[in-house]
């Protein structure tokens, strides 16, 4: 027989009762049942039953096992009677009379319990991660994790695309994160960096006629901590094509994520076709370029009924340039109280509030209030039908602007009995940010956000600008590297009217993938860089290793990189993304596990002829 | 149609013939057949031969282009004549008669030739590593790196494992190599390091239950560069089991070594019984611990032959405790300018010389010698049967210890007529790596090493320890995690006695795996440090992370890791790494390319807390 197993511990059932069997595994949980003691051993595969009585040869032997023990049993398989049997596991039929015990590895106390739900600090279940890796829901995040980005893999070859593995030790390639520096011992007082991203390798292996890379890559950015990043590296889908448009970019990833996110997602629902919005409609409808389109509510521009009408701070506001009044609907929304909650929200947000309109059954209150009788009154003549009844706009907003304006907006939103709408008005890049967040809260209060839903769109048509507004310089709104639609012409006009051929995939309020078709002409690439305010040297000094391949006959290309991190969160439905790696840092970048980071010694720093500066 | 190509540059047949078609791609070669020009299109998958004539709309834009731009073209598929067919290329039977053309990049006097065999110096290669990129070798050889590292995946998936991803960025792990060191921003004064080898990751991993792990693992090692080895990363195979004997690991990885020498090895034979030869055997036998098996020679110890004999230096020498002489049989070098030839071989080895003897046909000039007559006369008793002819014994050696210990000396090692032997005496590990050396030459020479054929065996045994000849100190001989055969029991006798279980796979003289079952259990590894000089303190600073997680239930496990770039340059059939690495660093560990490594700002130095030390 095998030194340590015959079966693994979600093998056995009743065609093997009778057998004599090896398993090895750990002690998940021990019962005593009156001199009778059962044992879930547990292994990476399953569970199975193992148990001994005061005749066992070993039986004193497994008295002293405890949880966490990793150990290896001989025993009889037998069946468990017809009342005892577990049908939610496997192996529920069958239990294994312990003959033969060996204890592999004991176990001190237990700092966490692998068994059971409870709850502990982070900083425990970091430095005891290999327990906190045993327990049931990180195992399976771990094992899904991994499934996933052989799912991935398995698709992009299917595609014709060939993993390339780009340097980890490296040059700086500064692409808006800090890097991460490397002491170089051969060249004192040089440093290598980790790559924030294998772009500029990408795009070199394209002029190297590789035609289709992609590759699982490690990124490596030093910036502060956050729950939804790792402060250290993190792993992205990378991928890269010659001769292609975006559309051929997004014909080739959409089938990889849609196929992903079916086979990972639980069942949830998959957008299987994918809208594409442009950065400025998404700003517009969603008040966000990464929005969550499970959430049906879609903002509109609202300005023309608020102008030279009754309500003063907007009809003063729009007589500035730029200006726009939006509404933000909100169906089902249509009650004083909930109103009430986002008007505070919007105070929590920092605004002076959000005015709002909501829809109600005319009360009898509003009638008595209207014909100056008593509100008794005002019920009869509703129930008698002297007074109709019906729809009433209520809200300081609609008394403000009267019923006209008030019927043409609930028409424009396509509004009704029961719902309410709320207004933000002033230029919109100071307050389209948190119309987005309200967006948010409204979709999640009101039950409108369908959780059970993948829904995904492009985000298209990029500005490639931006302008500062206290200095009006202008520089890079998202990559540099990106082609401007419209090429070197483009360039000419107005950089802040200039669109760049660069894409973002949105998933329910996250940017679950980003890319671009690359600017591959060397001379746009400077007059981009000019209008930004790089010089050619600087452009040559920063990016010289892609800009100087460029010159050597550069094809078209383009790609894009799908945070693999991310979309296991979404997949595990995990909020931390600490819960989807498996030896994460902590928040302040430290492993506690591992003790990292730590001193040098001093002989190592004086190799790299380095010395550090004492703190203050 | 799109707007860079309809077809690849591989795809067009006879069955084209007559359509409209875009191509885009590289212009591999352009010829001028008066007036006619003829363009080799080249992409990542094949050629076209397009073609114009100056009735051609565009033959004037045509005319302009060179080698390496990267042209469009639209045109029309056209039969060749047949006797113009190339039968050579999938595209042979057809070219394209090109109606439009644009440029997508043009190129700059090329500083290497894409097309053709022309060598370049390493810095230009290295520095324009895009163009050589695009070269027919290198495409081939990155293509095939890519495809047998997807193959490994593949072969490990089948079998149950799943791969995941260690930390990059983590604690030092001495592994007897240099560690690079990463200077943290958030905590001044302290380093990350990058992992050796993610040996300590995957043993927590078995800790933590799962069971079957693999990783195509990046591994990191500042060592000074040699031609076989990246000086800064390289990529290993990496894998690990719980649960399992030696035979289990063999079990896993033989098959996916032999798969994959088998899919990539051109048909090159490959082993598929991998003897298993005990360490002290490989010494022995072959003067290393990664014999090339494809060398039939075999070495022995023939020292009684020489104890007493009239050979004085090895009758001398055999007097003395723990020397031997050992025999390295030379089948077909039974020639005196052979053995003078690597008698030379063994000089410059540092060695006075190295004895020989070598059987031959009995020559008239000795028959004279022998019976005091002149050679002609000799000749004519030889012809005539006279005088017996047949096999005799040449060389010094022969004649110092005389027929009868040379006879018995050739019927051990089983030599006949034309065949030598050579010999070396001493202590073994003093002249074990020059037999090892000298059995390689020897079967190079000979001719006895089968080029066609991929040889592997395991190595198994190692000793735990070894001891330094000068100071007497014991250290590890190899790795310090894995399990002594015969546990704690084991490591209480003389411990150069300890054989672990511990394995590498030898192939074709090379060290292609290496691996071990590994020591779980706490108390057997503080002993095993101990006796290494190791206290306990030492060991927990060192590989705390890993030995406070065997307190905790550890399974026994093991596992090993294979060097992929080797095993890529096997099969691709190349001595220098850099061929099979796509961005390789030089041999000073610098990026032509990229400009790596470079001077650091004072602002990162600054936010690192560190300052750069003068070097005088």
């Amino acid at each position: 027989m095998h030194a340590y197993r015959s079966h693994t511990c979600a093998e056995l059932n009743k065609s093997n009762v009778g057998e004599t069997v090896r398993l090895s595994g750990w002690v998940h949980r021990v019962r005593d049942h009156g001199g009778l003691l059962f044992i879930d051993l547990r292994d990476h595969y399953g569970i199975t039953q193992v148990m001994a009585d005061p005749d066992s040869p070993v039986f004193s032997q497994i008295e002293k096992v405890r949880s966490e023990w990793c150990i290896r049993i001989d025993g009889n398989v037998m069946a468990r009677d017809e009342s005892l049997v577990n049908s939610k596991i496997p192996t529920g039929e069958i239990e294994v009379f312990i003959r033969d015990i060996e204890v592999l590895g004991p176990s001190n106390e237990l700092p966490l319990m692998v068994f059971g739900d409870q709850e502990y600090p982070e900083e425990t279940r970091l430095k005891y991660r290999y327990l906190d890796l045993r327990r049931e829901k990180l195992q399976n995040n771990m094992k899904m994790r991994s499934d996933v980005v052989a799912s991935m893999r398995r698709r992009m070859w299917d595609k014709g695309f060939r993993e390339f593995q780009t340097p980890i030790i490296t040059a700086s390639s500064p692409e808006g994160a800090r890097d991460f520096l490397v002491p170089s011992r051969l060249h004192p007082g040089k440093f290598y960096a980790l790559p924030q991203a294998p772009q500029q390798f990408k795009q070199l292996i394209m002029v190297s006629g590789y035609d289709k890379y992609f590759q699982i890559a490690p990124c490596f950015r030093d910036e502060d901590p956050r729950a939804d990043r790792s402060p250290t590296d993190f792993y992205q889908l990378d991928l890269e094509m010659s001769f292609v448009t975006q559309q051929d970019v997004f014909d080739t990833i959409q089938p990889v994520i849609t196929g992903v996110f079916e086979e990972f997602g639980g069942g949830r629902k998959v957008d299987q076709t994918w809208e594409q919005i442009s950065y400025k409609d998404a700003a517009l409808w969603y008040g966000s370029d990464k929005p969550d389109l499970r959430n049906p509510i879609k903002m509109q521009v609202v300005s023309e009924h608020f102008r030279d009408s009754g309500f003063a701070i907007f009809a003063k506001l729009l007589e500035q340039d730029g200006t726009e009044v939006r509404a933000i609907p909100a169906p089902k929304g249509g009650s004083r109280k909930f109103c009430d909650r986002m008007n505070a929200f919007a105070q929590k947000e920092g605004l002076p509030g959000m005015g709002y309109i909501f829809w109600r059954e005319k009360t009898a209150d509003a009638v008595a209030q209207e014909l100056g009788i008593t509100v008794k009154e005002a019920q009869a003549k509703l129930k008698s039908g002297e007074v109709a009844g019906g729809m009433e706009a209520a809200g300081p907003l609609a008394k403000n602007i009267g019923p006209e304006r008030t019927e043409a907006i609930r028409q424009q939103l396509g509004l009704g009995m029961g719902d309410a709408a709320f207004f933000l008005g002033g230029k919109p890049k100071a307050f389209e940010g948190v119309a987005g967040r309200a967006r948010n809260v409204i979709g999640e209060e009101l039950g409108l956000t369908d959780k059970d839903r993948f829904a995904f769109a492009w985000i298209v048509d990029f500005p490639i600008y931006e302008q500062d507004e206290e200095t009006g310089k202008i520089d890079f709104e998202h990559n540099p590297f990106s082609m401007p639609q419209g090429g070197m012409d483009a360039l000419e006009g107005n950089p802040l009217e200039v669109l760049g051929y660069q894409y973002d995939l949105a998933c329910n309020g996250y940017e679950l993938v980003s890319g671009a078709i690359r600017n591959h002409r060397p001379e746009i690439m400077f007059k981009a860089f000019e209008i930004a305010g790089y010089g050619k040297d600087e452009v040559e000094k920063r990016f010289g290793g892609m800009v100087n391949a460029f010159q050597y006959g550069a094809p078209p290309h383009g790609g894009c990189a799908a945070g693999i991190d991310r979309i296991v969160m979404l997949l595990a439905d995990e909020a931390n993304i600490r819960e989807v790696i498996m030896f994460p840092m902590n928040q302040r970048a430290e492993d506690l596990m591992m003790n990292a980071p730590s001193e040098a010694q001093s002989d190592q720093l004086m190799e790299l002829s380095l010395r550090v500066i004492e703190q203050d």
